[in-house]
């Protein structure tokens, strides 16, 4: 029989948009040994994740919770659990997870219009508010940080215009949370996914989600409670269509989420507890200061980066501070260039998609992986990649810039 | 600011029909870092945890992989793929979780019809095949082992009858993969699901899934490549009515799970760890002598219980090996005695659902959970907790008659 080694994972420095590396401490979290998932020390870690979550979200919202699957699990969950067959979705694309959201509204059956904005740029909120005002859809789906271009959409004044026509705003805010704030109240956002993966650094496996009223008043019109489970009073609530999925079924996630405790699914209880541990590091650390760690070592990033004489990709009035596009120098294999890197730095970076595919790489600085020891190491390997590939790059220059950005703030 | 304890769960001894004990090797294994998802080191990972899953399936289907979610992530994602509107389906239900393939396949649009056995029996194979031939349904979906009433139905027949039929048979062995033989090929099972938080002892969050090339071929109708990542050559062979979730659709998740690497979710690498070092164990220790572990323990714990005086509920004929029903006595309240292991014993047994609620226990015995020690573990606590609610049961019996059984099988 053949035989399979034992788990013996190379050192990597991982500088992607995701999955980033994660805190030794949520790793340690994963490796306590399992509770039931109605032991009530099991369903207290529950209730106190999404505590922590609210925090997090900036929300006073009852409903924040994960969803046991990745970031886009969380997204197809509240939208399938929200649109109703001829629901009319607005999804203004800027990237490659703006299609995402079309691509899952169109197969929950929404009628779906889009406004599209060359990659690079985002929209400015005025044309995103017109365009509601002319046709209010029943949703509007938006990106909050597009990691596929490297550009952030401001929300405050989309959030105020939907609340006043009564459209519900999903935000994908996958890429950003826990790396810049993401103010769910504040801004008016009726539900907005999270992910584990980014500045979280927790593995990738659940999607933390949170929504308010409007949407669970919407959620409880389709409510059906599981066959198997039902009692004769049961159902009665149901008065619009039955939600397409079972497993993304909100209505039901919150009977489990809350004391009823009504079985559905067995909670992950390993990723519970990295969850829950990876929410307490981002609280002990403090949300403010988290995102300004993450502003600052972006600073020496790009400080590094364009002192060696690569250009950047994108608009800098919108860049999200986690991701740094940079556009390959002409004539340069960027897959090479991202090989060596890993290869012989243990360094891992990434390209990017569609139209960018082959034109960019994509450098993260989210969560853990968010250091200046990461920092400085792949700027100094990024430069002898290149050197090592006869890109006419300055020499000696990247590395001390970002030196120079650390050694004032440390001032 | 509220602070949050370190985590700290309390030792428990999981006798539950899942989440069950799980092995400190595969703890261990999720404590490992991260790789990026599409290193070639992960990647390869990947690949020999598909080899793996075909091994424990017993089949040579080359789709063999995880869903990333828990067990129903992996039959909805099996349904939501195969059934297009108006797809009839035929579900035989003996316990909750043949009214769960009911409630999934509804919501995918499939008009769906019913057998109903009482709960504690399973259905003569005749029946069923009496029943496709009169008329054959698109899908035969059936449960293998229901954890909510202990029974187990016998496949091999009934997955002869749908071949001849051209019925796809569609299986959830959610409870059984890895504790009993699940014989995919030889039994003629064309789409079958697994669980991880059962017999093979690894944390819930991941769906082992296989199917054969009569599933792809259906599939392969309804394929359409993500919006983000199409080209223009791409979505030609869509012929089929395109399927209703993206998380779910298993022709994209096959273009993620092949050489092609095309990007969907991100793969829950920890789970993904988890899940390959658990199937090593089960390889390691060998398919038939886990089976053989899984009925040796069975037959200490039944025999413990009844010297007890305790009875069995269900039909012994097919009673599953991991999971012991046991009727709970007159004026016994069963919750109250499950309170009473769990708080003053750490020991977890669990209650059921609908018509079985407040009758019965059910104790798991399986994985990393089935062993000696914790079969006379709890055959102790569970005639001190009876003896402590004044149940007439025959005392110091019940852990003889497991040793007798032990020490027998030593010899």
């Amino acid at each position: 029989m053949k035989t399979y080694k034992d788990l013996s994972p190379s050192p990597r420095t991982i500088m992607t948009p995701g999955p980033v590396e994660v805190d030794p401490r949520v790793l340690r979290a994963m490796s306590f040994p399992i509770l039931g998932q109605f032991d009530p020390e099991f369903t207290a870690l529950m209730n106190e994740t999404m505590e922590m979550l609210r925090t997090v979200f900036y929300t006073e919202n009852h409903w924040a919770y994960p969803i046991d699957g990745t970031s886009r699990s969380g997204i197809e969950a509240v939208l399938t659990s929200l649109i109703e067959p001829g629901d009319t979705v607005l999804v203004p694309i800027y990237g490659r997870f703006g299609h995402l959201l079309v691509e899952i509204s169109e197969r929950c059956g929404a009628e779906v219009t889009t406004l599209e904005q060359e990659w690079g740029k985002v929209f400015d909120p005025a044309q995103i508010i017109q365009q509601i005002r002319k046709h209010p859809p029943t949703i509007l789906a938006l990106v909050h940080g597009e990691t596929s271009t490297g550009c952030m959409q401001p929300l405050e004044e989309i959030g105020k215009a939907c609340r006043e026509l009564d459209v519900l705003l999903v935000v994908d805010a996958v890429a950003t949370l826990g790396g810049t704030k993401v103010a769910v109240d504040e801004w008016q956002l009726d539900a907005v996914i999270g992910g584990t993966q980014k500045c979280l650094s927790i593995p990738s496996g659940m999607a933390p989600i949170t929504y308010n009223q409007r949407v669970a008043d919407k959620i409880a019109k389709r409510k059906k409670v599981e066959r198997g489970l039902r009692t004769a009073e049961a159902d009665t609530a149901l008065t619009g269509r039955a939600i397409q999925s079972n497993y993304f079924d909100l209505s039901q996630l919150q009977d489990y989420w809350s004391p009823v405790r009504l079985n559905h699914h067995t909670e992950a209880t390993s990723m519970l507890y990295a969850l829950r541990e990876g929410l307490r590091i981002v609280l002990e650390e403090g949300l403010e200061a988290r995102f300004q760690r993450h502003k600052r070592h972006e600073r020496a990033l790009v400080a590094g980066l364009t002192q060696m004489g690569l250009s950047l990709f994108g608009d800098p009035h919108c860049k999200m501070p986690m991701v740094t596009c940079v556009l390959i120098p002409d004539k340069v294999d960027g897959e090479s260039v991202r090989q060596m890197l890993l290869h012989q730095f243990g360094i891992e970076i990434a390209s990017s998609f569609g139209p960018l595919q082959g034109k960019i790489w994509r450098i993260g600085t989210m969560g853990y992986s968010c250091n200046q020891k990461n920092v400085l190491h792949l700027l100094g390997a990024l430069e002898a990649t290149l050197l090592r590939h006869q890109v006419p790059i300055h020499p000696g220059l990247a590395v001390q810039a970002a030196l120079d950005v650390y050694e004032q703030e440390q001032r």
